[in-house]
Order: structure tokens, then sequence, then C-alpha cells
């Protein structure tokens, strides 16, 4: 069964591994939800199977006995409960469940534990849509981006960090004889090695992404031989729950234990995260979220850890050649989600002298009035905005960006509510955009998480780089736009933002925008500064989940 | 000159990064000092040379402005201060100095920072004998054992650092065109990415192995573009600054600021090691040397950090072919150095029934006598015993096997002095070994720096893996020695030692020991248990000193 795996994604994997070495435009899974590809009735087949889940117990996972049914997720669409239950396991059991799977796991070779986890993929790739809807009604994203980020793109990336998994424990040889010529004879010995995992792995999850944030940690930490609990946020399980129904029913087939992949959920009176990050046995920690949250487990000693937390992410405004395609392009990228990604930009920093475009000199407040016009422009032109801003996931969201207010600085754009023509009852928010002067620093130098934006008026642009790279080097960034058309500008920029690790994206329009990352190609994070420790998928990122350890004996005679 | 130096050390490299994957035998710089290799006068005027450094200051370095002139080393052959002084500087005007030197070093292309370090080693290759009397009169070593640890092995060690290292800065292309199918056209994005180093290095250096275990963490911070500041261990400089001197006369020739690889004296009076690392300019810091420091130096936040602490390394004796053979591979691995090597086997685990030895069983007591009677006989041997033993590097370790008499357990070996028949003076002291009790685990659940050998009595053979297990597990351990012609006993020793990140060499007699680990092949140190977090030269040892960062921009037109 095993072979039989193994020579059916053999070829995706070499093709993976290849596309991760030369970083060019590299998918295993379609982006578009068309029927010519998923199938004439994948659509409303998956929101069907979602449907069915609503007030019901979640009952595909093969963890058993479980000590209670739990679940506190809620539609951002609807603002109701969507009633799915999920069995409860106190932290104990999970963390012993997983420590006898791993001597199981950790005995499989990384080639055949690679084809296992790739077969998953194939499976969850049959249940996309199901998962958009799940995802689309616990986070609050617009459908194209629930099936985009939660499918394909999060499946391109469980298999990017399968093959850099695989690819890094065949790097060297299983064995070798190794022949020192001493002179009159040669000493020989018989070398091998082992690519040993380090142990019980946990992968905390966020309530935005709960599959794209949630699977390269995973599948890294599997592909490597760690038995894996995956802590979902209580807001967001219903999409990776599936995704791990899937690898559970996967390992079964192969004759494996399903504790090898289990899902861990929060009780409905207390959350478990800390118990189980804490525990001695769990060697490996994932986390994405929150700054305060993620330095505490980057604190807990004894433990690999790879974090994203947040960031103070920064466009650098120069020079362009069209103001309003760099306007719209930026106002998409402000809308996108409600600025919900860990990747949307905050601080927009302007000149005080305006900036140049196609040559003629721009004034600074026409700068300013034609991005928060294209923002508006973008919000109330009803075929684009609701599918673009989607809902707010969290009520403190809104709450923020309704005490976006209270920053000194003048209004650009104020908040204000929006309708959803498919959801009456949807919880969304305008993006508000408020201009702050750069000296009041506190107002720019944190996240603020939603759809909030600041313009920033500087001197010129060497201050808005100096500002913008030292708001990365003191508080994270995961992304940068520039917009310039002067190459020695641009030089300073990529190596001033280099040092503070954050990539750049330079004079985007049109249909790309500083907020996507594409899988086998752009890092994502770069582990360089406070945002986060991680990159997908930098070797490091799979590296660390084990250690080579080498035995070595004379040849016999 | 760089594409000069490029073109010379281009195939040593090309061969290094081929070596390291293959992990067979692979050496570039040769171990043994004959003069048909090294050159008729290569010994005596590297003696000659080491002379005129005693009683003066050491003024080869390209390092401006000394603040003072210390020193403090004293030789153990002859316990008496070898008088070389060296310039002091303050810890902040070294990483001040060092942050200036940064901006160049980072913008010198991985390949060519490659070469110049290349070149350095063929300088130093010029002076291994002058380095092995250094090393000799600091550390203790004999002869041949400075000569081939400070010089042919550890350039051997920075030339695997130099490749890992330029391998993996060149492992994703500098740069690429990316271009996604959109349907109705291509998205094209021109894609280019940059290894960006950390920042300022620090790497501390121990008494014992003042090149060998300073050159691999210095190579690997230089190779990835990093400033170096090279805080050797006080007793132990002179071999170390020689390697510096030829590392910055190098960069001067290349039209480089010197200070991009400095020396740090400690000043007679106070050490200045917790200054420079705890300045938030140091970013990485490599560490060789005790446990208790080397805790503190991991739990530094913000920093990149690599360590070689201590560990309790085990013998474990199930059956052999011929005991005789073994005890005296044992005994001579006992006996390398005096056991002042961080691989050196300090617990001999022998089940209470005796061993089998070429089918017979041989009761406990005689293997025990078997093993001390080979320590005896090698010691007494004046051909081999003082050119094995070499003399104590500190006072405290003399002391140390003295105390060992107080350990609850029965005398199997007393300390004596025996004389070097080259200097009268040498602080020398034989092996000691000592009949410990399983059940007294506080006796040898540490390590006992020094040629200090416990032989502890176990139930079976499965008793002695699980102790050796639990040891590397809790303490740490860095090398095991396993002797049994049974392929299942085999079998769960590597098993159980892998799970303690230790790696295990089986059966050895002969000419090789388990103490000696052999660059371009075996990790050392595995990062896997309590005894360090760093693995020469596991990729993980280069990739950390860096950040991948990307930076993406549409195709014009």
């Amino acid at each position: 069964m095993e072979n039989k795996l193994k020579d059916k994604h053999q070829p995706i994997l070499d093709s993976a591994i290849r596309a991760l070495h030369a970083r060019t435009f590299f998918t295993h899974y379609p982006e578009n939800p068309t029927p010519e590809i998923y199938g004439e009735n994948a659509d409303k087949e998956g929101r069907d199977k979602y449907k069915q889940h609503l007030n019901s117990q979640f009952k595909e996972l093969l963890q058993q006995d479980s000590e209670a049914w739990v679940g506190q997720e809620e539609s951002p669409y609807e603002q109701q409960a969507l009633g799915v239950k999920y069995p409860f396991f106190s932290p104990d059991t999970l963390v012993a469940r997983a420590g006898e799977a791993f001597h199981e796991w950790r005995r499989v070779k990384p080639a055949d534990r690679a084809a296992i986890l790739a077969e998953s993929l194939e499976r969850i790739r049959s249940r996309f849509f199901e998962i958009a809807y799940a995802t689309m009604h616990t986070t609050g994203q617009a459908y194209l981006m629930s099936f985009q980020a939660s499918g394909p793109h999060a499946a391109d990336r469980a298999l990017e960090a399968i093959a850099a998994g695989l690819e890094e424990q065949t790097r060297f040889p299983e064995a070798t004889q190794w022949e020192k010529p001493m002179g009159k004879y040669n000493l020989k010995l018989n070398k091998s090695w082992k690519a040993v995992p380090k142990g019980v792995a946990l992968v905390i999850g966020c309530a935005t992404f709960p599959t794209w944030n949630t699977v390269p940690g995973m599948y890294a930490s599997l592909v490597t031989g760690n038995p894996v609990i995956i802590k979902p946020h209580p807001k967001a399980v219903l999409p990776i729950a599936i995704v791990v129904a899937e690898v559970q029913k996967v390992l079964q087939e192969n004759g494996l234990n399903p504790n090898i992949c289990q899902l861990a959920v929060d009780a409905d009176d207390h959350l478990i995260t800390k118990d189980l990050a804490e525990n001695p046995k769990v060697k490996l920690i994932d986390y994405t979220g929150g700054t305060e949250f993620g330095n505490y487990v980057e604190s807990l000693p004894g433990k690999t850890v790879f974090t994203e937390k947040t960031g103070v992410n920064s466009i650098i405004l120069d020079s362009v050649d069209d103001l309003d395609k760099v306007a719209q392009n930026l106002a998409f990228s402000v809308s996108l989600y409600s600025g919900q990604m860990c990747t949307a930009p905050q601080n927009f920093f302007v000149p005080e002298g305006g900036i140049k475009a196609g040559g003629e000199t721009v004034p600074y407040e026409e700068v300013v009035q034609k991005l928060a016009g294209a923002v508006t422009g973008l919000v109330n032109n009803p075929k684009a905005g609701p599918h673009i801003l989607g809902a707010i996931q969290n009520p403190a969201t809104t709450a923020r960006v309704k005490d976006a207010a209270s920053i000194k600085g003048k209004e650009l754009l104020g908040a204000s509510d929006f309708s959803n023509p498919m959801f009456a009852n949807a919880r969304t928010c305008t993006p508000v955009m408020y201009e702050v002067d750069v000296s009041e620093t506190e107002n720019y130098s944190r996240e603020l998480f939603g759809p909030i934006a600041l313009v920033i008026k500087t001197k010129d642009t060497d201050q808005s780089i100096e500002i913008a790279k030292d708001m990365a080097l003191r508080y994270g960034a995961i992304s940068c736009g520039a917009y310039t058309t002067d190459p020695e500008v641009k030089e300073k920029i990529m190596d001033e933002m280099s040092l503070a690790g954050t990539p750049v994206s330079f004079n985007l329009t049109g249909g790309i925008y500083v907020n996507q990352n594409a899988g086998f190609s752009d890092f994502h994070v770069t582990g360089g500064n406070p945002a986060g420790n991680a990159s997908f998928t930098n070797p490091e990122f799979v590296i660390k989940r084990f250690t080579w350890v080498g035995f070595r004996e004379p040849v016999a005679g």
C-alpha cells in the first residue's frame, strides 16, 4: 500500500522539490473554484456538506473515548452559533496518546511519510468547497478567499512543507563506507545516519486563517516524524477539523495509529493551550496569533518554537507612473478581508512635498485624497465591495475600528457599516483612514488589526524609509510595499528593509497585491524581525524539527 | 584580486561541498606533521617562532589604538607564564568597530567571502607548527594532538563551515522571473532574494581546544556575512590570535576592514565575556565550555546561540570478539589528553553477570581488571604514555582527579603523577578508575572533567542502555561507545541512544577511538540533548546565521 502511494506521489514530490529550488511559479492545487476543474456539483455539494455539520456532533475523527462534546463557533455572516460540537480530550490524554503514536510514526521512512501525507492532501482536495464554507462562516472571509486560502493555497503550502522536509531528511546518505588512508593500511568504517524526530509537536492555530496558517507547521512536523496535536482557535475549528479527519483516515488505511495527528479543542469553559504548550513532552510548537501570547510561547524553555505574530506593515510612497492605478491597488490591499491579514498594509508614508507621478509633482493632500477616494470607490461598488471586504471575524476588531476615532489625527475616512446583499446580519465595517503626525509615534507603532489605515506625513522619502525600517525592527513587519521610479531610492529601500528582515513588493498595480504570498516562491515571514521567528519554507522551518545522529563501526574482516 | 582568489579556491570549495553531501572520507589539510608534506624545517621554524612570542607583545593584529597590553597564559608543561601580551580593547569599542565593519562585509558576495576565507586557511597552514607549539603550551595537549587538532583538523572543520555556508547562501537563485497564468494574461514578476546576515557575532572559546572549537562558529558566521569578535579563554589565546591575525591580513590585502574579524582578550583584572554577550548589537553567539555558563548564554534574549557544553559520555559493554583489544582501545580513549576532551568516555557500564568474549563468558571482575590493567599498561609505557596523556590544562582538573577518591566506591586505579621525560615540571596526572554502585546515581550523573573513569555494575545490558540513555537525556552526551556482537542488542542501542540525540561508535578496536570525530563526515554534537544545541556541520549550523529576504516587482511593459 505504501509503495503504491510512493509511486503515486513521487513525481509531484520531485516537482515540488525542484520548484522550491527554482522559486519560479508552481502550483499543484488549482485556485479557481470552477466546475471545469472541480466538477459540476462540487460547490453545491460542498455547501450541503457544510450545512450538515451545523448543530451536529463532528464524528469523523478517529480519536477514541471523548470526555465531552464542545464547540463555540459562530458565523460572522449570520452572527449566530454554528452549533458544531467536537470531542474533547484532556491535554494529558492528548500528549500521552501522541507519545505512544510517536514510536510508530518515527519508524516510518521519510519517503513513506511524505507519500502518506501527500495522499491526505488529495483527500482534502475533494473537500475544498466544504472547507471553504466552513472557513467563510468561522473567519468571515469572502467566498473566493475562503476557497483559495483554506483550500488550494493551503494545500500548496502543505505540499511545500512535505517536499522541504523530505529533501532535508534525504539530503545525506543513509549509510556509507568511510575509508581513511593510514599509510600502511586503510581504516574502514561503516557509517549510517538517522534523522531523529524531536518528539510531540503542537500547532496553535488562529481565528482568521484556520488552515492556511496551520498546515505548514503541521505537515512540516509530520513529515519529519513527529506526532502532531492541532489546537485550533476555539472560534475557527471546523475547517481544520475536516483536514485532521482526512489525515487520520489515511493514517488508519495505512495501518498506522490515527493519533499521530490529533485535534485538540478547547473546553467550553477553559482554554487548554497553555497546558499543552507547557507539557515537558511537547518539544515542537508552531504558533500563529497575537504578539503577547507568541512571546510567551517563544520563552518556554526546552522547546523548538516557530511563530508568526503581528507586525506593523508599511507602504512607502516616493514616485509612481500612474497614481490612480497605485491608489486602486492599495485600496484593494487595505480592504481585502477587511485588513484581517498579517500582510495587510497599515502605515502609509507620504512625503510632505508630495510625490512624483509620471514626471509631475502631485501635492501631499492630493495623494491622500486619491488614496481615500479609491477606498471609498471600492467599498461603494456593490459588485466588488462585499466580495473583497468579507465580514469581521471578531467583535473586538469592530470595536477597534470604532475606537480609531480616538487617534490623535485627522479623520480621512470614518467607520461605517455596509450591507452585504447575501447576509443581512453580517458583521461588517468599512475601512477607516486617519492622518497622523509623524511625531506622534505611539499612534502608528503598534498593529491595529483590522481595516485601519494611517497616513503619516514625512519630511521626505529618506524619513519614510527610516521610520518604516525602525517600526519593522522594533515591532516586526511581514510585508512592505514601496512605490518609486528612482533606481537609487529602490536600492536604498531594499537595503534598509532587508536589514529589518522585511520583504518588499515594488510598484504593484493591477492584479497583484502586497498581501499575497505565493507558495514555492515567496518566503512567508522572514524570521528576521519581531513579527515571528519562522519562515515558510526556509529550510530552517523543517531542519529544526529533527536531529542528525550518526553511527559507525569498523568494517568486518 | 577577489576573482583571482575565487578561481584559486573554487575547486576546493566545490570538492568540500560534495564531500559534505557524500559524508565519505575527505580532508584538505594533511594531518601528519612530516617534513615531506610540510617542509624540512617546518617544525623547527614553528618552534622558533613560538619562542619569539614569549615575553613579548603580540603585534600582528591590525586592530588599532589598544587601551592596554594584557595576558595571563601559562604553560601546563613548564608551569610558568608565557609572558605574551595582547592588545586590550573595551567591549564597547569592539562591538562598535564590528558594527562599522558589518556594512562593508555584508556587501561582499558569498562566493567572494568564501574565497577570502579559504585563502586565510592557506595562510594559517603555513603556521601550523607555530600554532601547534602555542597549543601545547596553553592546553597541555601532547605534540601530535596539538598539531592535528589545532592545525589540519581545525582547518578542515573551518573549510567545512565555509563550504556549508556558501552552499546554503547560493541554494536559491539570486533572481528569477515568476510568471503566473491568469487565464487571459500572464502575471509576471521579477523576484530577487538576499541572504541577509544577522549582525555582530561573538565566538567564546575554551581552554582545551582553542582553535578546533573556535573556527567552526567563526568561519560559519564570517562566510554568512557577519563580523566576528573572537573571545578566547584567557589561558589559551595565542593559537587563535595567530589565526585571527592571518584572517585580518587577508581581509586588508583585499581592501576590507580588518575589524571584520577581531580578537577580544580579557583584561588581567576582569573578564569581558558577559559584557560582549549581553550587548544588544551582538546577534550571534558560539560558545564552547562549561554547562552553567552555556545555559546562561542560551538564556540571553534576542540572540541566535550555538553551544557545545558538557556531557556524560557512556561506554556500554555487552559482548566482544577480543576483550584485550577492546580494553586497549578504551584505555587509549580514557588516557588521550588525560580525558580533557568533550568526547572522552566517563561511565563504563558492565553487567554483573560479565560479558561474552569470543563465545566465552568473562566474569564481571575480570572485565574490570582488564580495563584497569590496560590503562596501567599504557600509562607505564614510557614510549606511549607521555605522548598520549599530555599535561593537565587547569590545576582544578588535577584537584578534581584527587578529589575523586571521595567518591563512594571502590578504587580500581588511584591518582599518581608521572614524569614527562621532556618537561620535568609538567602538570600531569594518571587516569583514575572507580567502581561505583548503580544505585549511587549522583556519583556518575555529572561530568567529571579530566582523566576519571567510573565502572558501573548493572543488572544487564538493558539496564546499561537505559541508564546511558537517561544520563544523555538529562545531562547531555557527545559520544557513546558500545560493544556488542548481537545484532538485536546493537539495534536497540542505536534506537535508544538516537532518541537521546547521541551518536554511537560500535566495536571500536585498533587505531580508531570514540573520542575522534572526522570533518565532512561525523556531525559533532547533535544538538539533540543538553550537551549543546549546535552540530558541526548540520546545515542548521549555518542557516540560522542569516535571513532570507525577498523582493518582487512587476515586469515592465
